[in-house]
């Protein structure tokens, strides 16, 4: 624990009223890797009812959709609207018993962007660029892949064209996240672990499966141009 | 001139060797203003010597891509390279009297920065979040804008997918622009004139004209997909 009684790096942050997190790293990444698996996994069965209609890559496009919009809004979203995170204390409302599942929720909330700021602190400073990125993040990246998962299933002639431009704005997301980084001293994880598995490896795969996605969609928007311009000669 | 020697908002902000601007206003805007006419004027009647290929929308657009993209490449790009611009003399191997227009180029170039900060100091600040912003403009977008021009002259089957992406990125850049200006204490600027004129009014071309490009590309790709569900049925 470093002078300024939290965990997090840089050791001269101050964040006034830090308390430290009740639940474990397990506690925290297992709900979320649970529920992300039983999302994909409810996608990948509802999507394999159309009667045949979708592909196996149109449904696995589906489960990705349906886990990136979610985590945007369900995940992220808590960290907008929990400006002091790492100060609260369980709030009196929630001392009822049978009010038990609401409770653990909310500490799970709490719990989820104290854990990641162990990887990247500048969410418990509230970095002005993390906030501009979480806004456009949680209130367009969001609700537009929930709207692709709609779009792929229904073979919607904008799909394409929405999961590249979602592709776009994460990617772009990512390398301005990471430039910041890197400009304001790439000094913001507690230790190696946490910045190979928070920073980059949490983060990795808004790189990698975004770029897999635009280039198809890329590939399949010339190719419908291409397939109108023979149409034409 | 405010309490640290800078003409810059807030006054607190420090500029360690702030030297006063030896170019007016005038004489900042109009070289940019002149130069990005004759290169729309240069595009356009270029264009128009295509055989008649080339619809008006098409020449129009073929003016804004050189535009945009010569002004982030050419323009925007000094500021990157350049983190000192706000106390710059003339360097000293500028002083042979045949080099009179390179030193007038190099003053320029300087002098954009100097006079854009009053509109923003946080370029004067080297913020992270606009140097970030900077970096993919002056990377990415830039020469994207110019290849934009080149596929929408040659009608590649990826010119529209091209153009919306490059409108996406300048809105989402504006959006950033915007929101972390506003959460960061929204006083960047030396006067409402300033504020109106180059936070809101320079920027503004990048919000309306991008977003009048995104809507007509979105809707041609739809087509391009409607034209290929009918084509198959």
């Amino acid at each position: 624990m470093a002078g300024h009684g939290h965990p997090y790096s840089p050791a001269e942050l101050e964040l006034p009223g830090f308390v430290p997190q009740r639940l474990s790293q397990v506690e925290i990444l297992a709900p979320f890797l649970g529920a992300s698996l039983l999302v994909a996994l409810a996608v990948w069965l509802v999507s394999g009812r159309c009667g045949g209609r979708l592909s196996r890559t149109d449904r696995l496009l589906m489960c990705w959709w349906a886990f990136t919009g979610l985590t945007h809004v369900v995940l992220e979203g808590p960290f907008l609207f929990t400006p002091d995170f790492f100060s609260k204390e369980d709030p009196n409302y929630f001392d009822d018993l049978c009010k038990y599942h609401r409770r653990s929720l909310y500490r799970f909330i709490i719990s989820d962007s104290a854990e990641y700021s162990k990887g990247d602190s500048r969410y418990a400073a509230r970095n002005t660029g993390i906030l501009a990125l979480e806004m456009i993040t949680i209130g367009l990246k969001g609700p537009a892949s929930l709207l692709a998962v709609y779009a792929v299933a229904s073979r919607k002639s904008y799909s394409h064209i929405l999961q590249l431009a979602i592709c776009l704005g994460q990617l772009y997301g990512c390398l301005f996240y990471f430039i910041t980084a890197y400009l304001a001293g790439f000094n913001f994880w507690v230790s190696p672990f946490y910045f190979w598995a928070y920073f980059v490896g949490a983060n990795s795969s808004w790189v990698v499966i975004p770029t897999l996605i635009a280039v198809r969609s890329w590939k399949k928007i010339c190719a419908a141009f291409e397939a109108g311009k023979l149409k034409t000669r």
